[in-house]
């Protein structure tokens, strides 16, 4: 028998990118639960059956028995969600970052705002699965990772972790995102006439998504320099990461590093001989690839990592989660 | 009266911009200087007077009076071309890299060519006209700069002159281009399906532009980490640009030392508080726009440049340093 | 001196191109007239004189002497700023659909609305220089015509008028536009990631624009289909138009009626030998390129007509009926 | 046990969709076959396990016991490899025109070219599965149709079968599609700079896809204007289709025909209440989707159909005919 999860959001990209994954899924299948009281759309297909609906409330998420709920709502409406569905003994798995920063204080710093539920903020667990993948089959509540941390802390946590990066130089993470990024709300920072034939830098130093890299990567605020750019395509991110090494001598020192870290992971791919991915490479998959370009005689490191911000970076990657959380294998409808 | 003033490769992006721009120039007329036997394309339009047509020689450029020829062609190519107008007593701008690394050594390092003409790189006056004005005027043969090195340069030398940045920590330019850099040739990687949706980097490290924002800034090689990236976009250059400062407390210092280097340039223009440039602020212009953002706490810089690499990265520059040559105001047909 | 001409609407693209245009027109100096209480956009650059900028009144319009004002607003703004800026003896060329279709029985069918000017209506010029130019200059208000039917009109006027079409099989115009001819106000079905990699038709036998070809070429609206497509680039818009004709033997046939028609127009160009113009061949320009194709054993005739949809299908034909009014020569600032 | 399929000319956009379509394929494993004398392209993946290699030759295929051949080359290449295949028992789908046009002086009027095969030309079985599905399953060599006619003959015939066009006054099929319906091989005119931004019209009335339209819809040439255009966009073909129809009273009476016809085919799709598809809908799948509008009181009709160009366009629609071929469900793969 199948599980049945909610999709909370469902008209957004990442809600329409849960949707279309879990409708390939061969053991659970999604409920759309109508948040907003939205005039329904009209399908244009003259006959097609779609997935149950069901209004957004804990009772019917209880009544018709789902498994758990998965929220593409921004931050403040998961936080009310969570605690909703929570109660009810529904697990979540929220794909904003309501839960990512685990105390309020930082929650606070970065969303302006004050978290209404800290206890809840205490308890999510970090579903980023290389490396939280313990603690996440007995969580509640999980706290899908931010699409440019997805990419940066796989590429530089096993590099602080190996100590082979000399921190005090500075750490610089140039990131590239697609515009479904920033969601489906129409803006004019969105719109096809400012974006097609244009690349923009936002939020210098100052991007949200920061923190959730320090906390779970290891390097200090001060070591690390974040741009967020804005590529005129749909979907992928693709960061261009800069460190200084004294220790490492070669590329193949850097890949190693990953492979021992990585060598039986599904969803990470390394590349050899000095070659990187590009964004064609992983859009619409959940894998994270990888690959570095090191200059041995002056210690200078560039380390590319690619993902698309829609699977690995949300959709894909809260299934990941969602799989460890109804104990089924990891890989389930993402391959 | 005219001058007359030859375009060699007109049929390339940079030569169809040195046409499309002398077109409008109020005191030189473009000569189409034939260089390879083309089957002339034919026009669509049912009567257009173009402008004059010549082989590319020597003595056709002696015979018409030509005041200059511009050279949008390869480097091996431009090297003979260059040798031969300059014989007769034609002066030369050359947009490729044949004439830009003063030495034979470098040009051999980067090029992985002999160079055939050490004399004239020797000769050859560099063509920043915001740092080497002084110079072109006087000189038989400007080597118009690289697109990369363009904005990097005048990002980088005002700030490399007044001591600010932390050179040990290293500098990184991480620069994203339009296609119409990799020139008109038709081949894989410049195709429509293979760049659409799509990004990448290449030339890690390794990128032939290096040297030349190595020898005008000053920064040594092992100090400086360069990624050039592909945009799905037709035209345009931005370069993030990493440092760290001990020395600076705010980004209105920063702005301070360009505004100092650059307050009378006319084809320079800053921003201010904390906001940068993005392309469309520069495509179709001859302007660099440059904008910082600071971080005083921890001494993190991050200055944005952005140009149109067709124009202040190739035709417009090459028109500026004609300009010089020809004794015209600097900017006369490029505002 | 200059001619002082308000733009209202100066923030949406049609009015940015106005004012573009303008800035570089040697006898007009451009007004911003601020229509909405916007919070005024910040210039990023450090120092930048921009044009005078007033409220939006027949008051300022008068005491500051404005020649004329350009209208770049809905259609419901436009009818009564328009009556406001006539009645204090300011001239009116209006950018939207309020004065185009001559009677309010017309304007109710397609804008379903009525008309609240019925007489300026009567009043209002048609704008389309190449036919109407004998009225233009004396009109106090001018009717800049849509951007679909000024290509429409441009290919087909010249030969229902010469009566080659076999009009009972009927005319096909299958039209293609850029998305800035949707406007600049953020809409779902103008945001990137709709768009990119998309097309999409709409409107289809219904679209706004169909009564002005029928008025203005002499067409039926059971002889004419006229489709609507979204292309997924910034401006253009190109028409495909289909006609049998039993009375044409060859292309150049055609092109002999174009040529009779336009053969000292400034603006339009025409294409020989079964050739037809592109979309890159007319943007950021005020020409309408027009070819054709004539297949003389079955009658089958096809002609491509382009414009930009911001120039000569928006500003720069709002310009051309400015100059005719000002007694200016007609491509003044507009070559 | 699975079936082996080679796939000759794996390297082009069809080819490597193909290869894409197989890999997930339940019962049939792709082979590829060399047929160029490459420089292997390296895999940038660090481990990666790539499908079966062979020479392309008749010998290899039958030793391997190949079941069938996909052919994604050019039809002058695809002629030979046919008969060299078809001689050694092995089946042959075949991508190109080379059998789609039944008699050899069909094939030289549009190709060019006299055809090297005609018996070949006369057995190959036309594969539309839609109307032609009986003669497949017993077919040695199936031409697979042509991206235009594909969505054109959908949307046509059973129209022209049920008599309701009325056809002197003439059929458009005003079609654009998508780059990589050009292949791979680069070329100016598929150049990223030369596309992006741009849209064109090529082949009007002269398109080689025309004849195919003609001989399975049972138009005749004289009734039927065809004209293909380039999108900037990598996948999809979307065809609005023209006709006048003084026996129809309303669209739902269109959409009736079209269901009697396709009510149970699993890759045709029909829009309702004036609906069309646009080329989202499609993208990535192997459906053919078809809506109208009809104004009963004009006659005039519009049909919009869209499919994907490498999927039922091409490499889709070879899988549907090789799943016939091997008596393997028609959807297998597909869904």
């Amino acid at each position: 028998m199948k599980h049945l999860v909610g999709i909370v959001g469902f008209r957004g990209y990442s809600g329409m990118e849960l949707h279309r994954i879990l409708e390939r899924h061969p053991h659970i299948d999604p409920v759309l639960l109508e948040h907003r009281a939205d005039v329904g759309e009209q399908s244009n297909l003259r006959r097609k059956a779609g997935p149950l609906r069901l209004p957004c409330t804990a009772e019917a998420a209880k009544e018709h028995g789902l498994a758990a709920v998965l929220l593409a709502t921004p931050a403040d409406v998961s936080i009310g969600l969570a605690r909703a569905f929570l109660d009810v003994g529904v697990k979540v798995v929220d794909l904003s970052g309501a839960f990512r920063l685990q105390s309020p204080e930082n929650y606070h710093r970065w969303y302006r705002e004050e978290h209404m539920e800290p206890a809840l903020l205490a308890e999510a667990a970090y579903g980023l699965p290389e490396f939280c993948r313990s603690r996440i089959p007995g969580a509640r509540l999980v706290a899908n990772p931010g699409c440019y941390p997805t990419a940066a802390n796989l590429a530089l946590k096993p590099l602080v972790a190996a100590g082979v990066i000399d921190r005090p130089a500075g750490i610089v993470c140039d990131a590239k995102s697609g515009v479904s990024g920033a969601g489906r709300k129409p803006s004019l920072k969105t719109s096809f006439c400012e974006v097609t034939e244009n690349f923009s830098a936002y939020s210098i130093l100052e991007h949200r998504h920061v923190p959730e890299v320090l906390m779970y990567s290891g390097i200090e605020e001060a070591e690390f320099s974040f741009t967020a750019q804005l590529l005129p395509l749909d979907r992928g991110i693709l960061e261009t990461i800069y460190f200084r090494s004294a220790k490492l001598e070669s590329a193949a020192q850097l890949i190693d590093i990953y492979e021992a870290q990585y060598g039986e992971e599904p969803f990470v791919r390394l590349y050899e001989g000095g070659r990187v991915p590009d964004l064609r490479s992983v859009q619409h998959t959940n894998y994270c690839d990888i690959g570095v370009k090191f200059d041995g005689t002056t210690g200078r490191a560039v380390v590319v990592a690619a993902i698309d911000n829609l699977v690995k970076g949300a959709a894909g990657q809260a299934i990941q989660n969602l799989n460890l959380i109804l104990k089924r294998p990891e890989t389930e409808g993402l391959l």
